[in-house]
């Protein structure tokens, strides 16, 4: 039974509050019921976290070595400057779907590069809420290719 | 019954043959079987349509105006050079999905520039053939929530 | 009597239904009547071509040769990536005037740059339909100063 | 009767004299004769200024406010440098048509910006003389559409 | 009664100790009294907080949803590094002033870019502990037009 | 008693009639008024210019030398453009004071850059109107310190 | 007997007609004959395709797999436009040489990149005709050492 | 005697285990004994911390001030983005090793940065986990030249 | 007997005066006589202009056509801004000699571009007063090589 | 009787013992050999020189005015670095064809610019050992075009 | 006993009477007696070669092909033009250590990179005549982990 | 009696033979007479070297040291290219003017930069010979007021 762990990054606490326009209105509360929901249904295990701080997410992620067979993250804003938690997955070695909301295409210049795709093994963007379930259908295919 | 079109850009009619530590071994009539099959789950119907030609795929985009409820496509080289097929995405107005089989962030620096993704819903890259169809997927799910 | 061509590029044919808040709501025909209409008062004889391919544009600029005296091109999106065009301008030599219905300083970066200006004996832009029919005056001024 | 003013900027009083290989042999006199003759073809008001002066060119801008329909501005080498003139055209918001007797993009590099373009309708430049009479029909073509 | 939270990011703890040529003398102690006196005379209620992490400012910022009317922050370093120091800002919707000892325009040129002006109201620097008596007064004047 | 020099540079004699959305509704007759009341609140004298010419403003400025105490200028599209401006400050060697009404950051690259900031004590914008009397303060407060 | 096939790009077929100071009075027709007369000296077959459409000399090069041992390329214009030519040399993996008319070097800047030359063996450039001699030399001196 | 704090950053824990090819083998745990192996041989007193917080490093330094004489630091991936580690090194003016266990120069574009060694004495890399015992060695040597 | 227009622009008029540690503490009346000595000795003409406005000094080249030799000039800050004075130098056709104070290589980036110096003969800096001695003797020099 | 000098630029004295895989196993005095063999089939007189000194090359191309026809040159790191060798060679103005062993493109990017292509005819890259004597063909033929 | 080559490049000859606020007061044969000293200590036979050209340092590389055990090279001002030396390095492949006095990372732009770090095993700067000795203590410690 | 050394750098000795278009028909040997004889009319003594080698270059100001007053380089393309010349100059301290033959600024962009002008006293550029003559008046200047 695979085990999956899903990361939330900074801000994403006030999802549903915070500028709807951009991320929609779905709390996170509903797309980790949904993500709970679609892991039942492939008899996935699911694990789901959100810090505000990178040292919590890289921690996170070492915490995961072992015992975690694949990663859906969607890091928020560290996606655009931390090296650190990309050297965090890269340190541990398990398969990572990187997530967006938004797409990020059409958004700020410095939002168009992320550390974190090139340890990544895909990226999901631009399906607001959708994207997560994706990221999640992304892993669980993955591992049925690669095995858990 | 939504109608979805999938197209296939320059040299993807190799795939399978062509370089397969980059794009896989699967090829292009294995993908369209998986994409017409996960078609037929979800009561879509799809069209397939490959071109080596940027005119080609700019006429085929105009071809599907009052057709198609949604756009799955995987330009291959012209994603990075070709502003005519984006202006061809743009004028049609269909949501449109972008797919590519290798995780872009990982190759050549004139790989890591979309012409298309600021005009699409989202994009969905790294996967393989499976990113085809995640795509299909995210433009059922796109049009369960906006209407076909 | 001077012979003008006046070349149409990608995604024009789609003019009037395509983004109009950009494009105007003029259609592709309208256009043309309007050119023939100007033509016909200047004692001028027009051709109006339309093309998608890139290399069917060049072909036409090669068509022209010893038989075309002045271009009006409006080459649409492969203004900004196409050498070959600019290339087959250069080759045949013939007093060419580059137009733009939209004000390409008010748009994306990547539109802030044409391939075919500095081979172009002019450019006008921003004037919507009367683009053209300035144009096709600019073209029949040149040749009032320098022979047909 | 729609009124027009046309503005020459920095060292445009030498024209004829000055390096007439790029900016051709026809004197400012000769250019303010043609536009007065094509204003009187067009039963238009036109007046004619010129200033070395970046602040000049910026004080006859103002001094246009609830007087003068449309604009047709050759501002000269403060097309590239001056933010302040850009500035005056957005602070009337009068319809301002860009003229340059040479073809810009021939040019050194700090020729092919200019500050005005994104502030005005339109830009016509490359036919010498004929940039002038080309603007200045524009803006009646322009007030003609959108009213004086 | 306005309600104003000031925020003081990493290094700041050592004011009056650091680099006292850039930062001065006057320690943050000191900056807070002053603080106090200028809210007390303004009938203004002030919150203050230090921290050296990232995420700590970051979920301050998300306590002040619904209960604090303004915000005036010196973000230290962050204010050049952190993406999501932004978003936390943009994401609760409070008016922002961003504040500055030292004058940013005199430093290393990695200190040339905030991240933060853009979803700030304004923004003050170079003052020394002024700074940030002029940015509460900022703030209060910010809300006498535009409502506590 | 202090006696503070404040400068108005281009187009700010449209204020209030000039893109209302961007530089707000107040005439610069009332900031003056507005900055004449804080000055003599203040025991303050105060003398006001504006001019839309680089070289007047450096006039100005040079004319201040020996009878001024603090400078207080707002530039207008001259902070972007004008070393000679930041050269005629840095000469006179008084304490200038640099605001913006609007909040340059979400503005046009162009406006990103200030030349004068450097040689400024620091920088105040964003505020509209109030950006004046805050500048007006902040000169007072530093010359309390450093001594008229 | 090794099998060459030999390809012109855009604007070739005009060669001897097109800017002679540049490409030289030497036909297409005529560099044809000169290749075929090398060919027939060294025992090799050679195959000679021209096209002005990019989707063209894909499948040109598509066609090739399995057939052809080496490629002789002068993708004109489309060698610094074209990322879908340079993925049809990768994709089929047959040794290619790629040989231009002028010296690229002292020509504009937006001609000194080839998308081609890292996935060719070597280039040829700046020889006018007589480049293709040795480009077609070349690539039999690489098969007589790699094998046909 | 000497006092030596050595500060480990992100990541570093999972040294030994995580990319070995780059990393080396060697555990943080090994490498903590042969410093303290060299500072006992040394009659150097040291301290050793590790930390993924960006805060808790910036904190561990503030810590330093007064009780230890220099710093070898280690600071992973914040090496490359953080400035506030650059600023809590300034402020609290410890003369400072930056060691790394990689040669960075031959990594990706991104670590050829690093904020930290302008405020450091100097620089020690790609040593594997020797760096840190020059590392030691030089604030020795750096101590015994100028004082503890 | 050659005539030599020697011109100053922004600023100079301080000279002496203005940040004496770069420019010197020789004023410009000095200058002017130093120069008019070295003329006398020449057996040359000299006129001598100074401007703060852009303007002045392009009305004052104008005004040399037809009755100036060679041009000496010191054009200051506007000498890395001004595009019209460039423009103006271009289209007198007199000979140009640039001259400044201060070694530009040492200052500020923005001061290491002239827009003078390639419509000038030639340029002299970095030896306070005497640039403009040698400056003048360049001139001369040149005038005697090419007749006055 | 035409007379080549051939030119080996810095560390190519080491071929054969040199990364083998970057430049093959061919040794320097082998490629000589056969160099020689392609000058006495062509009936062509030739010299050949080494130096690991950018002097020495640049003298080397001093002495062969008025005695040489045409130059082969693979000037190592040189090409990538030396200003003063293209002098040289532009100096001289004897034909001269650079050569490299590897394929400069595929290499690191310092390695993509070359300041000798600008000066020489052309250039030939990527085929090892058969590069000399491709560029010896190359200069054979230049000069059975030009004359000797 | 492992060889050890030190090489001192350009203007090294000058040390201790050259700029030494930025390099010390050590002379270049102070440093080689502290290098001799520790070499003694570790049992290890040193070589020690000053050059001021490129070519000399370059053929020092060469000879000690099949001599020397490591290399350790402060190549003053050709760290950062010379590709050659790089080459050489890599050429003979040798382990080397670069070092250097300064810390590079506070002194000019074209002083942050350096050629031949990659080539390198590491590199140690900043500590003054220290970097020498920590270098070739290095240089020991590599071998004593790699064999000599 | 002040003691100047001129030196000459790379291809100089070609002078009035090489691209006379460029760099004139005077002969070095006739700039060498000329130098002579301005420094006899100045009761100063000369001497002078030439030198195609980087090193050559680099000794000959060592040597300078404690004999020579002031340095008059033209150092021809190692202007563009040579810290270590640069390093030279500074090393010895030697109050130093940099003189060109043509005006850089209208030449290639790689010559736009020169890494002396920064450690010289000032630069004397795009006079032929005359540069040369200007560069000794000027050391001798420089002399008269700073002692020799």
């Amino acid at each position: 039974m695979p085990r999956i762990l899903v990361l939330h990054g900074p801000n994403l606490n006030l999802l549903g509050r915070r500028e709807p326009e951009i991320y929609g209105v779905v709390t996170l509360e509903e797309i980790n019921r949904r993500l709970q929901k679609v892991a039942t249904e492939h008899h996935a295990e699911i694990e789901i976290l959100h810090s505000n701080h990178e040292g919590g997410l890289i921690e996170a992620i070492h915490g995961a070595m072992g015992r975690i067979d694949a990663l859906v993250i969607n890091a928020g804003a560290y996606t655009h400057t931390s090296v650190a938690l990309r050297d965090a997955i890269a340190a541990v070695d398990i398969p990572t779907i990187e997530v967006h909301l938004s797409n990020l295409a059409r958004r700020e210049g410095f939002r168009q590069h992320s550390y974190l795709t090139e340890v990544a093994v895909g990226q999901i963007m631009g399906f607001g809420a959708d994207s997560y379930t994706l990221g999640l259908q992304a892993a669980l295919l993955y591992l049925s290719h690669h095995g858990a």
